[in-house]
């Protein structure tokens, strides 16, 4: 008996948890107070940082701060309980592993640990003000829209750490080259080469201060190819996404069109009804409404196309005589 | 009689003020002088913030504004009454709402509001004036070529959510990473993680104004960073307007193709000829006269091409002996 | 006798300075001369506007000056002579009417005229030295790769006026904003919003010099909203432009791609040996060899699939017993 | 008997030096070693230049640069020594000076000649060190990624050639602008063309250093109409790349397809098991494992389809009767 409530209120606390798609008023409500709290969080940091405010709310930031550890703790620790029952069929503790393992109990964890640390290990207090700031990452699991944005900057990583080199070759060049060229003139600015590649960053991702900058002509002539290169340099990044983009909606396009299309072949969906069904399909593929709207009514533009060519081919010529044969009543 | 009068006037005045299609020169004129006169209100807000102009020509200002009040209220009134006209069976005040409720009708009545406000609650006079720049968003309706691009930033609306909540996170580390370090080199500049965040914002939009920079070795090199993370997310929103944009463009030329393969199967259009319905889908779908041609261009070839087919495909052979068969004289 | 001589020198000349695909020894090398020449005026008029080498050395500027004003006019004028012989048939007046009206024409004249002005009227020094720098436009008819950019850019006219639009309602209303909150902190650089405006554009374009800054925290919050909006609009004329290279590449392809197919179909091309003309329909379209290569390839690959495919369909199976043909002799 | 240890000892070197599939323990730990090596030297010359570093430490340095030339010099030597192996049929010294005149091993003797050449010619000190930055050039054949970036920057060298063009253009008639404008408010900073040159090219760029401004209110406003045509020019690189990129990979995606389907054809390869295979040809078209893998599927699903539709039409209707044949039993 004891057993059976444990396990019910096991699967209540997992449908208001873990399952994206529980659209209840309370699992909503939990959502806002969390996400609540971790924007709290986040401005307290902000605030305590200016010395005037943290004097004199001290006491209140404190209690604050207690209140939202234990409630995030209380968090981590129903997640990880309930959890056991994404899986069913499998060992408790090994759902339990592959939870603890996954990016969003690592924030979860992360946003937590420093706090219980500073019991055992002395923290600067400003560091750990910091870490406290890891926990806007939690937001990270309502923003559903991000993660694409994230599978394409993972698939072009190759690409990235090709502009990060070309980045890196052209701040050592640009810092020796304005080195040799500047120095004499400016001895404390360009000191030496490593002290040269402030202005050597700064000027090739364009977003220039001024703090330093060349003032011999041979030292401009040079400074401004740098800046042209940055304007190169610049729009790499840029160019790499816009096809990234491109290319992982078309991937995702293709895949939910070839979804549509198997259940349109064993007649298990209809397309201008089933609005549930495409809805659940666009969320597991990940694409907008509007994305799949636009692949919905080609299907459909298709689909009237083949009935129409169907249609037509069934007038059959006879090979022996050239005339055209009646159409087959049969079908 | 009065009656008819008052209707004929009333679809008149709807013709010059509401149908965008109706390119006479009284309706041009008309559409010319409120340009001028958005315009005009603008430069005056613009020239009233110069101190010594305002003084010296204060009288002629009022005049100006209290005109341009008259005009625009008046234009909001008639396009008020007029539009009845724009679905005639409908009930005329539902067909109004409709319109008040437009964005256009709001960003109209924005225009004209605050003037009337000011007559009942005091509002301070400088912020009186920005909201008279509001009339500049008048001109939107004279603006075709916006309405893609604003299309296309409202589908892309949830990357560009990703993108900020991205922002957010590293203006937030930023700052707090900055003030760590450069805290006690510059406690003025960084005084709190608040007010780092403006040099994280500068920075990691690349604008870099230079008013507040890391001088410590540890600094900079945060900052250099800081720098090269901003560079790759002044990146995502190009590559995400890159991709929306092409994909609009896609849809559009997809509905336009298929509208004009619907006319040309239902033997409706002439693609060589009938310029004015083209240029009506055209208008309709919203695509330039360029892109429009490609399409026509690719149709046309697609027609002659298939017309060459169906001639070559009725030349059948035999299954039987392997010769050709005689064209059917049918056809 | 003599008009023969007339009319053939005439002929040569027109070779030599209007026919682009004229690549002779002396053709190329009046190219070069002309080009040196230009590039030695441009850099001219730089010099003279440095007043220590103006002063020394102002006769050999003069008379470089005079020299290439005889050299300019004399190539208008032969231009203008020989271009009659563009369209042989046509009154000779009406095609050199059509030159002088081209681009290239006004370019050149606009090289020339203020010298010969400067005679009539009294253009002030400095203002005549820019004019000069005209001249620098006479190298666009030696850059046929720009051709491609600026008739993408020319395509998307409209969304770079829309783009300007949305920067125009930005900069007035960043302006007016950063004016209320910022004029009393520092009255003197936010004066009006006029003055104000000038932050705004450095702000918006992300250029961000820095010699103008919000200093209090309200401005700052709005000055970062600012910077944002830039970041984002900054990243509009980069999607325009990705997606109209992209388009105008497109169009370019299948247009050289249905030229080589209709070839193939009147087996007047090659496609394997014919280089010389693949590359004149090659220049004619405007693509570089390697993205002509790319449709050649894919051109031959579809022959060969296509020579399969007819092959393979030529094994019919019979429609009586089912059983496959043999294979038709006749073929 | 000598010449055979010679020969198997030229073979050893050779898969360890040259082939870059080769992925024993030996040949990473030979390349790892090399890169460590490398990156030291850049140290080493960063570090140099800080002149109370170099000062204590000069010993160190030099000893670490000796030792640095006799590895590289070795590396050289052996590599000319056994790429011989390289194409086994021809003359060895045609292998090696094709080698030689490869871009590769021109960085490769970049990096060593300056040491030796110092012996003739004395070369100033800091520029030598300059010099030896060159080998942070070796470092790009450990890095594969980097191969399409640079093959699209060579295809689209056109459209760069003619964004510089345009940039080059601008560049001096701003520079001529502000200097006509500014040159009496500012002299000593716009005191020439030249030098508003500066001011010119980190607006266009929009760097934007903020230590050369207009302040007059008409240099202002071209100002801002410069930093506007900044903004579209800092947006033709992105368009040109974002393009490029798209286009190189959908050249590459046709060309492992095709490479795929010919194997396909020949049933030479079995896309669900060969995994060596398919990555044997990844790698030598260029793609990353998840393009690939799009493919890949892409292809098993039209295999599958192919499969669907060959049995479907196997069902043939009598064009005598009009009904379904009995599917040939000999497939």
């Amino acid at each position: 008996m004891l057993m059976k409530t444990w396990f019910s209120a096991r699967k209540f606390l997992y449908d208001y948890l873990h399952d994206e798609k529980n659209e209840t008023r309370l699992s909503k409500f939990i959502n806002y107070l969390l996400i609540a709290l971790i924007i709290g969080n986040v401005l307290a940091v902000l605030l305590e940082s200016v010395n005037e405010i943290y004097k004199s709310q001290q006491l209140l930031f404190d209690i604050f701060e207690n209140i939202s550890i234990v409630i995030f703790t209380a968090e981590y620790v129903l997640r990880l309980w309930c959890v056991a029952e994404a899986s069913p069929g499998q060992n408790v503790w090994k759902t339990r592993w592959q939870w603890i393992t996954s990016g969003g109990a690592i924030i979860d964890l992360l946003a937590i640990l420093p706090a219980y640390l500073n019991f055992w290990v002395h923290i600067d207090l400003r560091f750990l003000r910091i870490l406290r700031l890891l926990r806007l990452l939690k937001l990270t699991r309502y923003f559903t829209s991000l993660q694409m944005l994230l599978r394409v900057i993972e698939r072009e990583k190759g690409s990235f750490q090709a502009v990060l080199f070309i980045l890196s070759i052209l701040i050592v060049m640009a810092a020796a080259g304005v080195y040799i060229v500047e120095n004499q003139a400016q001895p404390e600015v360009y000191s030496s080469i490593p002290a040269s590649m402030w202005w050597a960053v700064v000027t090739l991702t364009t977003v220039g201060y001024g703090d330093v900058t060349p003032i011999t002509p041979l030292g401009r002539a040079l400074g401004a190819i740098i800046t042209i290169l940055g304007l190169g340099l610049a729009a790499l990044p840029a160019g790499i996404l816009a096809t990234g983009i491109a290319n992982e909606l078309a991937v995702r396009k293709q895949e939910i069109e070839l979804k549509f299309q198997e259940l349109l072949h064993s007649h298990e969906i209809d397309l201008l009804s089933d609005r549930a069904q495409i809805e659940e399909i666009r969320l597991q593929v990940g694409l907008t409404s509007e994305q799949t709207q636009d692949i919905v009514l080609k299907l459909l533009r298709e689909q009237q196309e083949k009935a129409l060519a169907e249609k037509r081919q069934r007038f059959c010529y006879c090979p022996h005589c050239g005339n055209r044969l009646p159409e087959d009543p049969g079908h």
